[in-house]
């Protein structure tokens, strides 16, 4: 098995290796192709490219110093704009269209939601009201409250797939489930290639994104982590079954994700992709352990192809800065945003 | 990769469907060698070997009409009485023997403890009162809160690797990483070889569990499912760290072994392993699915080879009878109960 293992990595180090001789020598480079188009093809080469492809090289190359044991190769990825476009959040985030729908569709069961924000402003499409109401975290919680608890778990999970298979997103006009980034999703192929574990850290609710996680991701539902209900576990004349509770349980963002980590993994991560001062925690704990790590911050600085915005980033890009973390710039570094915008 | 799975399965399950046909026709397999002794060697020939191998041909044969796909192949195991022996639970159980260590250890720190049960029964090494102090849960979260606590989770991870190293079981006098009931571990050899995704779920430590489910069960750190303290990010120079607070924040036991499969692993299992009432929410949740499943409860009726006792199963063990769950017996299914009792 361990054997098997290694010849795998060898297998798939060596064009990485191949790439950073070809990097180092620029005259050389020009009289071939250039190798490490084929290995991350939607990223312009450049400092966070090159970032990525250096770390992992390092962290897999047995003769490296920096080398680190596959088992140990864990890597955490917050969601919404990391791995896929949310903004704006009240207007365009998946979950956020989802619980709109939600409203909608059991407007009629509740007939206060008609004097009562934010489910009036959902009701009357009156966005510029919704997000200067959902600025208030309790209102927040309680559209979320409303929209994702009691029903059992297996509910859930139907209702979303059926929002999954027919909702747009209202921007790009295309299913929720083709609205990741093209690039950060040839990271998470080129990380599982070199037998990384990879986790989705996110405040999405778990049992939401799960049902997306294997089909876009590749990444399996038991390693997503994400902000949850309480479950309750009752029982049937078949056996039993859990049910969501209304209330929120755990709601995974800043140090809760840090904390989370450990609950759910129980190893420092030694790569951390985010893009706001929600996974500043994890990004934290990945430089505060003893093992090489690479932290990535996606800036959302493209107003042509996705979004151009800054909102809760001052004290992670303050920290990317001053530490020398790997900032990703969608403008710069991405070549193709979205696959669906390709020619 | 896909197609490799299959031949993969395909090749492992072929085995399992010889020897079913050869347990189903007696006559012909006196003629032979016993195919099955080669597929879980220290199991006796009876019913719950014959219902966990039918169970494992049905579940990953593609034309069976119970069929279940490998990322659905959920198994739960209980470690404490399932996977390892842990009676009497004040004396031998590992977790037990390492905070009466830690008590004894720390003692210098805590002059209190010189009068203050459960401790100071400890230091006295009276079990009679220990075990009787400890039957009030307060007074057992009190020994676990000042033992477990109050460190980071690298330190803990340190100690309790420390304790594996050196502690003793208290009456079979071998190191607590050889207790594993040898017939348990080739069930979950088996399953691997058929894809099944394994957890511990276990009311022990998460955190002390993990530092030897790896080495001695092959079941990675992430798929440790247990008690946890609150964990607390904290930040250093460096960047950050988590420190286990001396509060427990879940104790997973009963409906909260269900409920965490949920929060971990986000899919209903199709077996279950377990040995007292803590574990009979698990079968009821695998009993409530859709899919086939087996519940597989462990009794202790062997006072030779490791112990007899019956305390915490009355529920389990209504429930096992009425609903035609599968009882291991230690005494009839187990030719070997630990690899270091073999001639």
């Amino acid at each position: 098995m361990n054997a098997k293992i290694s010849i795998r990595i060898a297998a798939r180090v060596l064009p990485v290796t191949v790439m950073l001789i070809a990097l180092a020598a620029p005259m050389a480079l020009r009289a071939q192709e250039h190798p490490e188009d084929n290995l991350l093809p939607s990223w312009r080469n450049g400092q966070a490219k090159m970032a990525i492809l250096s770390f992992v090289h390092q962290v897999t190359d047995k003769s490296s110093p920096k080398y680190v044991r596959p088992e140990e190769r864990i890597a955490a990825f917050d969601d919404g704009g990391t791995l896929s476009t949310e903004w704006p959040i009240h207007v365009n985030q998946p979950q956020m269209v989802f619980a709109r729908q939600r409203v909608k569709a059991m407007a009629k069961q509740h007939p206060d939601w008609k004097y009562q924000p934010p489910f009036r402003f959902i009701l009357e499409d009156d966005n510029k009201k919704l997000d200067q109401c959902l600025k208030d975290p309790w209102n927040k919680l309680d559209l979320l409250r409303a929209t994702y608890g009691a029903m059992t778990v297996e509910e859930f999970g139907s209702v979303v797939r059926g929002f999954l298979k027919t909702a747009k997103h209202p921007k790009f006009k295309v299913p929720f489930t083709e609205v990741a980034y093209q690039p950060m999703l040839e990271l998470l192929d080129l990380l599982r290639a070199h037998d990384f574990k990879i986790y989705i850290v996110t405040n999405y609710g778990a049992d939401f994104v799960r049902e997306l996680s294997e089909s876009v991701y590749g990444i399996p539902r038991d390693r997503v982590i994400g902000t949850t209900p309480e479950y309750e576990f009752k029982e049937s004349p078949e056996g039993g079954y859990l049910a969501r509770a209304s209330n929120i349980d755990i709601f995974n963002q800043w140090a809760v994700k840090a904390e989370n980590i450990q609950l759910h993994i129980g190893r420092r991560p030694i790569l951390v992709a985010g893009n706001t001062d929600g996974d500043l925690a994890m990004m934290l704990l990945a430089a505060g352990g003893k093992q090489p790590f690479l932290n990535l911050l996606v800036r959302h600085d493209d107003a042509k192809r996705e979004f151009a915005y800054e909102e809760n980033t001052d004290k992670v890009l303050r920290a990317a800065q001053s530490r020398g973390w790997t900032v990703i710039s969608m403008k710069g570094d991405f070549n193709t945003v979205f696959a669906f915008q390709k020619k």
